[in-house]
């Protein structure tokens, strides 16, 4: 048994995006017949000029439909901090909590040699240039790649090269904290975040 | 922080799919942007044709594009037999296993109170027809509706309505069996289904 053909189509679709098997892309295909059809019209507009109208800021790579993102846009965010992160979704975890005032650089992956990726195949040239582009203004990098083998490799590589430019150590390089997440139990943590947890300690006010 | 506008809507629509959130609806239309265009192109066209294309079998209410599904079109089918199930999931659920060869009957729902869907909202008046039509071939039909409180229901309200057709003791009416799944652990199964496990215990050959 198979699904009339343009269902079938659409759930092949569904089935090619991450995390979404057979099951959930026929549910999902099923679903869609369900919503008005200038509804489903107007996302077929939308994702013909996904990638026609969705590009790189110049400035951090983040997503944008115009030059530059809103962040950078932004005057009111402090340009002297950088904080990379991997990926445009880190970026908006990050925004999302309204934590972070300053700017960001989205590298699009990590340093990870079992996928074959190397450090010319994420964007941290572009880091570098921008760094010694602006050397006097910027004041902090703060490297937030995931805190797992590949993220910390990517951190270890990007830290070295910016220690090349000369900065006359003007520039802090820092790493976000790991440790045990708030809300979390340390029961049930691992024994390298622990450690983590550990070596991270501050004094207690 | 929001996503770029094309981007935010692409997010949106996956958004209201169901068992999708906004940080899932986020990455996958993230995920988006690296497929090729032509790829975006093509689904759009599905997605335009979706609802004109696929329509209702005349004969089960399947999905189909023809008149008739291809399983009703098959010759090889029992067609003196009908399943009726709640959704075209549920049919292709069956299918998969190639454990069945009648035919089926796709009600699209179950008898519902709470949520205001009484019998008249599913196809229930179109299963009484079919087999009013093709009393003298049909010799059982198997209600495979989910065996939760609606399901149950809806089970019991279509045995009833069948019953009130003069169909001369010819046609059997009976229900999928319940119990214990295969490959479950007895030790986690719920009271029940233990109870449904014991009840329709069945002589060991």
């Amino acid at each position: 048994m198979k699904l009339p053909k343009t269902l079938e189509k659409v759930s092949e679709f569904f089935k090619r995006l991450p995390g979404i098997g057979k099951k959930t892309a026929d549910r999902l295909s099923l679903y869609l017949l369900q919503l008005p059809q200038e509804d489903l019209e107007a996302i077929s507009k939308h994702l013909t000029q996904l990638k026609k109208t969705v590009k790189k800021c110049q400035n951090c790579l983040n997503l944008t439909e115009e030059d530059l993102c809103s962040i950078c846009q932004d005057n009111k965010r402090n340009k002297d901090i950088i904080m990379v992160v991997e990926t445009p979704l880190d970026l908006i975890a990050f925004e999302n909590g309204q934590i972070y005032e300053g700017v960001y650089h989205v590298l699009y992956g990590k340093i990870d040699p079992l996928n074959n990726i190397g450090p010319d195949d994420i964007f941290i040239k572009e880091l570098l240039t921008r760094i010694r582009n602006n050397i006097n203004e910027i004041t902090e990098i703060i490297i937030a790649t995931d805190p797992d083998m590949e993220g910390e490799a990517t951190a270890m590589y990007i830290r070295d090269k910016i220690k090349e430019i000369d900065y006359k150590e003007r520039i802090k390089v820092t790493r976000i904290a790991s440790g045990v997440p708030i809300g979390a139990n340390i029961e049930f943590a691992d024994y390298m975040t622990l450690k983590k947890s550990i070596q991270g300690r501050e004094v207690f006010k």
